[in-house]
This record gives structure tokens, sequence and C-alpha cells, in this order.
């Protein structure tokens, strides 16, 4: 079963008490851990994890419609893309020490797994999913407005909002590189310009874009060579 | 405002009663009718697409995992992205008549977008969102219940859960084709044998998979191709 200091923790942080301690367990326990014990016949959290990404991909959405009453669809989705990933939930993950308490196999262990994003996200999901099942999606919210809805609040995910700033935080994962963005025409009638740009990092072609100025030109050339990265 | 025959009808077919009109309103009110009448100030139902995206995807979900306690994570979220997608949402759409009352500017209807799939599945998710924010999750449950659960029960969307058949389905929406599967090459000491399988569509090949029998290699050559053709 999970540890009590863990059960302890989450009373103490969230003021979470889970009525079926199973479902905590099961959230808790990776795929590995079941393979390794196969004699226990233990339940992975790979259902858990699931449910609760529909639960979260709620919550945040829910969240973001009332925050931003003026904010027109395409940014909102921009916004919730951000928010609902890897690197924001395995962070939400490690800041409340789920890191600590995951079971898992003795290799996967020894392969560094318990720092892995993916594995710190698809945990994060767990716990939600497991959260929603014992207590209904009242519970869900409460956690996440201790844990995510401050960091939406603190404009954490706003770059989103923006292609160039989110093509730059794409890219600089693996290190600097240089972006740079070059107007390649300009064309049509003076009312209704059309501006045409390319979008290089380290001098590489990576996408291209339309727009009704440069500035606009600019953004669709960051989003096109981040469809192409992201594919 | 909405059609008072649309009104009876909700009431009469689904127990569904707005409080807030203005939120039915705009969920039917398409971004063409607002570019029409920009005098008018009114809003289009992208940001209600945006929420009601999300509720379904949570309503979808909690069904298929109480639903399927036994099924794996994998077959759980093929099935739901079988079900929470545009050809499914749009026959949910003209089944409950929304293509009847959606308004759209007069250039869309002259180009045939009253029968588009995707405007059908943004307005089933539009519907969803508004009445969500009028009465809650427990409405959209309700709803679900007489026009997505049946489907599901029905086993509408259980050829997802195999990637032959899904690859099947795609491929041959435009048309009949030829597809077939072959053995390429068996490796491997007797207990670990492995098999490679590529799959044609019209002799072309499209994908190629490996597994631990040719049954489950096929199934992995059929999902590699299902993968590139959506890329």
């Amino acid at each position: 079963m999970v540890a009590s200091e863990f059960v302890s923790e989450l009373r103490q942080r969230y003021g979470i008490e889970f009525r079926n301690l199973a479902l905590l367990d099961e959230a808790f326990t990776h795929s590995s851990y079941v393979n390794e014990h196969k004699e226990l016949g233990l339940k992975d959290n790979e259902r858990l994890e699931f449910l609760g990404d529909a639960v979260l991909e709620l919550t945040v959405s829910d969240y973001l419609y009332r925050k931003f009453p003026d904010l027109p669809e395409g940014q909102l989705t921009r916004m919730r893309a951000a928010t609902v990933q890897t690197r924001a939930f395995s962070a939400f993950s490690k800041e409340a020490h789920f890191d600590q308490y995951i079971k898992l196999g003795k290799g996967e262990e020894n392969a560094g797994a318990r720092q892995r994003k993916t594995l710190l996200e698809d945990l994060f999901e767990a716990f939600n999913g497991a959260l929603y099942l014992d207590q209904g999606r009242e519970a869900n919210i409460k956690f996440a407005e201790q844990i995510i809805f401050p960091k939406i609040d603190a404009g954490q995910f706003s770059a989103a909002m923006d292609h160039k700033t989110a093509l730059q935080e794409f890219v600089q994962q693996d290190g600097e590189v240089e972006i740079s963005y070059h107007l390649l025409s300009e064309s049509g009638p003076a009312h209704d310009r059309q501006f045409q740009v390319d979008v290089t990092v380290d001098d590489q072609v990576l996408g291209t874009g339309f727009g009704k100025n440069k500035k606009a030109a600019e953004q669709a050339a960051a989003n096109d060579a981040l469809l192409k990265l992201k594919a």
C-alpha cells in the first residue's frame, strides 16, 4: 500500500483524504512494478491515467473559459495545449512530491524513470483520475486551485498564445540556437498587401507563412515550423 | 433568437430546457453569420465549442472507463478517439436535427456548409458547452445517455480497438481498395520469435510492423500505416 507519510502529506498540504486507498495505490503503481511482481496480481496506473487526462482537460478548459471571457477560441486552445502537456504536468507532479512515491520496477528505477517527464506526466493524470473516482470532480478543481490555476494566473502558459515565443521555447530545449525571420516577398494592392516570410533555425529553413503584415506573416511562419517539428 | 420550434423539440425529445436561452442561441450562431451581421455585435459558437470539446471528452472517457473495467488503456484510448471525432459528432448533430437550426452566413449557406461534417461536429461540441454552462455536467451525461452511449453499447466504435479494421475503414472512405499483409521475415529463437510484416494498399507499401506473432505484427503494420496516413 501507499506510504502512510504520503497519505499524511496529501492531507496536510492539499486537504485531500482518500476514502478508497486502493485507488490511490493504483495511481502510484507503474506497469514496470506490476511486471516485476506478477504474483501479486496488481493493477498499474494506466487506466486511471486515461481517465485523469480527460478530467484535467475539462478542469483546465473550464478555468480558461471563465478567466478569459474575451479571448477567441484559437488562443484558448493554444493556452490549453500549453497547460495540459508533459512539461507542465511533470512539474506539477514534482511539486506535489509524487515522484517520491511511485512504485517502479528495478529495471526502470535503474534507468532513471523516476525523473522521466512522461512518467511524471502520466502519474499526475493517474492521480487526478483516482481523485475523481474517489471524490468527484469538485475535488479535482480544489486540487487544481492549489497547483495549476496559480500558474495560469501568473502567466506561465501565456507565451503559448504567441507562435514565435512557442517556437523559440521548443527549439531551445536542446540548447541555444539562432532563429531568424526573412521577408521573402510583398505583393498585392496597397489596401490588401500580402507578405511572405520564412523562418530559419540555425540557417535551415523550417517554415514559411503569409500575412497581411510582416508580424502576422512571421507568426504564421513560426506556426508552420512548429507544426512540422511536432509532426 | 433560436427558433421556438427547436426549443420545443429539445424539451420533447431530450427533456432539455435551457434556463439561459442566450447560451443556446450562441451555440447555434456560426462565425459566418456574425461576420455578415457585424452591426448586431453577436457572439459566434467557437468559445462554446472549445469548452464542449472538453466536456464531451470527459463524458465519453468516464463512460468507457466504467463500461469496460478490464480493457487496457491503449484500447480505451482508441475507443475514445473513435467516439470523439468528426464523423461521429456530425452524425449526432444530424440525429438531433441541429443542422436545421444553425445560423449561417449566406456565403457559407450557398457553399453547402450546413451539411459540412466539421461544422456539424463543432456545433455538437458548442451545444454541449452551452448545456454544461447552463445546467452543469449531469445534463451532458443525460443527453449522452440518449445520443452517444447507445452507440457505444451497440459496438459502433468497437472497430477502433483493432488497427486492421480501422485502416480498412480509413482507406475505404474514398472507394474500394485492396489491402494486403505480407510476412517479410521471421527471426529470433523459438521462445522469442520476431515477425516482420508490411501492409500494402493497392500494391503500395504503407506501413511495416513487428510482433511476437504474425497477427500482432499485422496490427502493428496497420497502425504504422494509419499514423502515416493521418500525419
